[in-house]
C-alpha cells in the first residue's frame, strides 16, 4: 500500500513535470523540451538544403536520431504520468507526438523511405504547443477575447472576399484569355486573390487595355475594403478595452458588470456597496 | 371555390419554400439551391481548364445539362409562385435567373455558340443570393449599419486616391517614357495604381533613378494613406458598438444611457418602464 | 453712374458663376467646367496612346484647340469677373490655368514643340478644384479634422520609415552586393521601401540565404508597422466622433466644450441652462 | 581657482552646446551636425554608384575627408565636455561615433582597405540621434506610450506569424518542390513570409493547382490577419487619447473625470483644488 502510494506520488510528480509549468522542474522541462523541437526545425531545415545535405549528413543523421529518441522517451513518459493515456494518446497533440517519432522509425524497416520525411514536417506542428507559453505573457488574453469575439464577422467578410474572386477571376478570364496567362478560371481567380489581398506575384497581369482597367478597379478595392477586417477587430478590441471597471456583484441579486458610477443595481434596485 | 382556394394554397406554399427560409421545407430548398450552384460554379471551372476539358468533356456537359434543367425548373416556379411574375422576371435576379439557363438551350441552336460560354459565366453572380443566409449571422448586422455609415467618406477617399494616380501617372510617363515600360499615361495610370495599393506586380517598374524617388514617394505614401478608409471604418464600427440600445431616460432622476437590460436606475434605484 | 452700376452688376455676376457655386446658373458652370477637364484629361490620355494618336491625330487635335480655347475664354473671365486680378493671376491655381492654355498656342510659334506636351499635363492638376466639390459632400469634413489632426505623428511615423529605410538599404547592399541587382545604395534603399511598403515589384530580390533573412525581417516589420499611422487616424477619428455633444456656451463666462452631462460650468461655477 | 573655475564654466559652455539644445548655441550646433550627417549619408550614397564614383572620385575623396575631420573634432569634444567620458566612450552612441570616423583613418594605413567601407555605413546609424528632434514635436509622446503599451500583444502576434510561416513554408516545399523553385524549406518559409506579408516579389510562385490553392489561403489568412496588429494599436491609441489628464476627485460630491482645466466641479459646482 505504501508502494502503491509512493507509485501514485512518483506518477502525479511526473505529471506536474510533464504537463504544468508551475513547478521549478516543471519549467526547466518546458525550456528543454522548447530547445529540443527549434533544434529539430533547425536539423529538418538544414536537410532540406540540398548542398548543406550532401556535405553533412552524417552529423544532421545522428542528430534527428538524438532527437527521434528524446521525443520518444517523452511520448512514453506522457503516457505513464497522464490517469487516462488513451485520452491523451487520441488527442490532437497526442497524434502528432507520435507522428512526430514514428517516420524516423519507418526509415530504418523501409529503405526507400524518401517521401515519409514529409511526415517529419508535421513535427513542426508541435510548435504550436509553445504558445501556451503566450499564456503566462497575458497580454494575449484580451487579444483571444477581441478576436473571438469578432471571428463571426470576418467569417462573413472572408466569404465575401472569395465570392468577390470568383466573379472577377470569370470576368478576367473572358476579358484576357489563355493567350495573356488567364488559362483557366480556376487560375484567373487565383489571380484575382493574389491581386485584391495587394499580394501582386506578377506571374499573371493584365495585357489588354480592358484588363488592366479591371485590375485597376480590383487593386482598389482591394485598398479599400481592407479596412473591414481592420475596423472589425479595432472596434472590438476598444470595448474590450473599455469593459466596465466596476467588478463588483450586486450584494442581493448577485448580477454583475454595472456601470461604472452605479449606486444602484440596475436589475433589483438594491444599494451597492462601494 | 374550393378547388381555387386550395390552389391558392398550393401556390402560397411553394412561395414560402422557394422565397423564403424559415420552414423547414424552405431550408431544405435552400441547401439545395447553394449545392446547385456551387456545383455549376465547379462545373464551369472545371470546363476552363483545358486539360481536364478533352478528357471529360461528356460528362461535364451532361452536368452541365442537368444544372441546366434544374435551373430552368426552378425559374419556371419562381414565376407560378410568386403573386406579380413581371415585377420578377424584370428584377436583378429575375435577369440573372434567365441568363443562367439560356446559353445551354442557344448552344443547341447555333453550333458556333463558342463565345456564349461567357454569358454562362454570369451564373457565378447567383452566389451572391447566398449572403442571404449572412442575414441569419447576425454578426453582419451592424457591419452593415457602420460600411453604409461610412459609404461618403471612403467614396471621397476613392476618388482622391484615384486623381492622386492620374497625376502621378502622368508625371511617370514624363519621366520614364516608353523606352522603360510606361508607353502611354493610362498604362502608366495603371502602374501608379498597381504602386500606390502597394499590389506592385513588377510587370512594369521604374528605370531612371528619378523615376524610383517617385515611386519610392508614391509607395510611401499609399502605404500611410492605407490608414485613412481603416481609420473611418473602425471610428464608425466603435461607435456603433458603444450606441445604447436602452434609450430611455429614468422618469424619476432623468439620467439616460442605463444598460441594456436594466430595470431599476443605475442612479436613483427608480423602476424604469418597460 | 448707371452704367458704371450696371457694369459692376455684370461683373458681379459673372463673379458668382464662375466662382461661387451656390446659384443655378454657377452650379450649371461648375459641371461644364468638370466636363471639360475630364475630356481634356481623356484627350490627353488618348494622345499618349501611339496606336491611337497615329489612327485619329485629327481628331485629338480639333479637341484639344477647342478645349484649349474654351480654357482660355474662362481664364480671361476669371480675370475679367475678379475684383484683384493680379492676386488670381499669381496664385496657385491662377498659374496653373495659364499652363494649362499656353503649351497649346506655343505649339503654333515652335514647331518642335514635342516636348512641351509634358507642361499639358499639368492641366490635370486642375482636377484638384474639383475637391471643391468634396466640401458639398460634408463627410469629408470630419475626416480632414482628423487627418489634420494626426498630421504631425504620421510626419514622425513617416520619417522614422525613411531612416530604416536608409539602414536597412545600406546593409542590404553590402549583404547582396552589385552581383545580385543591389548595384547601389540609393537602389538599395529604394528596394528597401519596395519591401517594407510590402509593394513588393520583384525587380530587385535578395539571392543570398542571409539576404533573404533580413529581407523577411524587413517584410514582418513592414506588416506590423503599418499598425501605427492606421491606430494614429483611427483614434483621432474616434475621438472626432466622440467630441462633446453639449455644445453650449456658459451665460456668464462664455466657455464651451463642456462635460456631457454638466450641471455646473467646470470654469466660472455658474449653473448652465438646461 | 579662479582658471579652474573659468575652465569649468567654459566646459560646462561646451556641455550644453554639444548635449543639450535649449540654448542658442545649442540648437545651431545641432542644426550643423543635422547637415553634416545628411551630406555623410549623401556622400557614401553617391559613392556606392559606380557610374558617379568614377567620374568625381577626388571630390567625393576631399568630401569624406572634411566630414571624417569634423567628426574626430566633435567626437573628441565630446570626450572633453562630458564629466565621465568612459561612460560616453562605451555607451551605444560613443561606439557609433567612433566607428564612423575610424575606417577612413584605416583606410591610409591599409592600402586594401576596400571592404572597410562597409564599417563607414553605420555613420548612417547616427541619424537616429535626430530623432531626438522628435521629442519637441510632442505628438510622438502619446505614439511612443501607446506603443510600448501593445508591445507585448505585437510580440505575441509577430511570434505566431512566424510559426504560420514556418509551417506554410514547409507544407508548400513538400507539395511545390524544388522543381518550382522551392528548393528548400527555408526558401519555401522565406516564400511564405513574401506571401502572408502581401509583399509578393514574385522570384519564387506555386505552379500546380494544390500550390496555388495553398498560396490562395495563405493570401487570404494574410489580408486577414493584419487587422490585427492595427486593431491593437488602434485600441490602445483610443484609450491613450480617452486618459482623463485631471485625475482628482470633487472634494464635495467625490465626483472624478473632470475636464482637464476645470475650475469646478461639473456636477456640484463645488472649487476643485489645485
Amino acid at each position: 500500500m505504501s508502494s502503491s502510494k509512493k507509485n501514485l506520488s512518483w506518477k502525479h510528480q511526473l505529471h506536474e513535470i510533464i504537463y504544468e509549468a508551475d513547478t521549478k522542474k516543471g519549467k526547466i522541462f518546458d525550456v528543454i523540451l522548447f530547445t529540443a523541437i527549434i533544434t529539430s526545425i533547425l536539423l529538418v531545415m538544414l536537410e532540406s538544403i540540398e548542398s548543406f545535405d550532401t556535405k553533412y549528413h552524417a552529423f544532421l543523421d545522428i542528430g534527428e536520431w538524438v532527437i527521434t529518441i528524446l521525443f520518444t522517451i517523452e511520448y512514453i513518459m506522457r503516457i505513464i504520468a497522464i490517469k487516462k493515456p488513451l485520452k491523451y494518446i487520441f488527442s490532437f497533440y497526442g497524434i502528432i507526438d507520435l507522428l512526430a517519432t514514428l517516420p524516423k522509425y519507418l526509415s530504418f524497416i523501409f529503405v526507400g523511405s524518401h517521401h515519409l520525411v514529409a511526415l517529419r514536417a508535421l513535427r513542426l506542428l508541435r510548435v504550436f504547443r509553445i504558445l501556451k507559453l503566450a499564456r503566462y505573457i497575458g497580454a494575449s488574453n484580451k487579444l483571444l477575447v477581441a478576436i473571438r469575439a469578432s471571428r463571426a464577422k470576418i467569417a462573413v467578410f472572408m466569404f465575401f472576399v472569395i465570392i468577390l474572386c470568383i466573379i472577377l477571376g470569370t470576368v478576367m478570364y473572358m476579358v484576357e484569355g489563355a493567350e495573356n496567362g488567364f488559362t483557366s478560371i480556376p487560375r484567373s481567380v487565383y489571380w484575382a486573390i493574389v491581386t485584391l489581398t495587394t499580394v501582386g506575384f506578377g506571374d499573371i497581369y493584365p495585357h489588354t487595355p480592358l484588363g488592366q482597367l479591371i485590375a485597376s478597379i480590383i487593386m482598389i478595392l482591394g485598398y479599400g475594403i481592407i479596412a473591414i477586417p481592420t475596423g472589425i477587430v479595432s472596434s472590438e478590441m476598444t470595448r474590450t478595452n473599455n469593459l466596465p471597471t466596476n467588478t463588483q456583484a450586486c450584494p442581493n441579486c448577485l448580477k454583475d458588470s454595472h456601470k461604472e458610477n452605479a449606486i444602484y443595481c440596475y436589475h433589483c434596485g438594491s444599494t451597492l456597496n462601494e
